[in-house]
């Protein structure tokens, strides 16, 4: 079973990454670009047999060390 | 109009943060870990209008700069 977790960093939450890449983007002369932002995705490949019961482990990962919730938030998405 | 652009490494690709991940989760007792694999997740606001056009740009931007293609692929959604 694999589950993929995709984190990414709250509204409102500076993200110096997303506008490095903004601004090279107009630079590079893509003007419609407005702003952009940057997360990371990752893809667990599980033993789980039961995906209600690995979506529950899953956030429990999240929980404990994929996000910093503090300033991250995340999604899960389970695919048999 | 949104791009979302989902960037990862290749397949065959040596991903050491994805190894790193996958350790760190079976140390905390998730033993149903076998792998996992770390991509990152640009969300891309555009002045675009037109969601074809749009593609082709945002496209343009990863071949130029998003995705580093000797080792990494990439997939785009477009959001109206």
């Amino acid at each position: 079973m694999k589950a993929i977790v995709y984190v990414g960093l709250k509204p409102g939450v500076l993200d110096p990454q997303g506008r490095t890449i903004a601004g090279s983007l107009q630079n590079l002369g893509f003007d419609e670009v407005k702003s952009a932002r940057q997360g990371k995705v990752i893809e667990l490949d599980l033993k789980s047999e039961n995906a209600e019961a690995a979506e529950a482990r899953v956030t429990e990962m999240c929980e404990k060390l994929l996000a910093n919730t503090v300033i991250e938030s995340y999604r899960i998405e389970i695919e048999a």
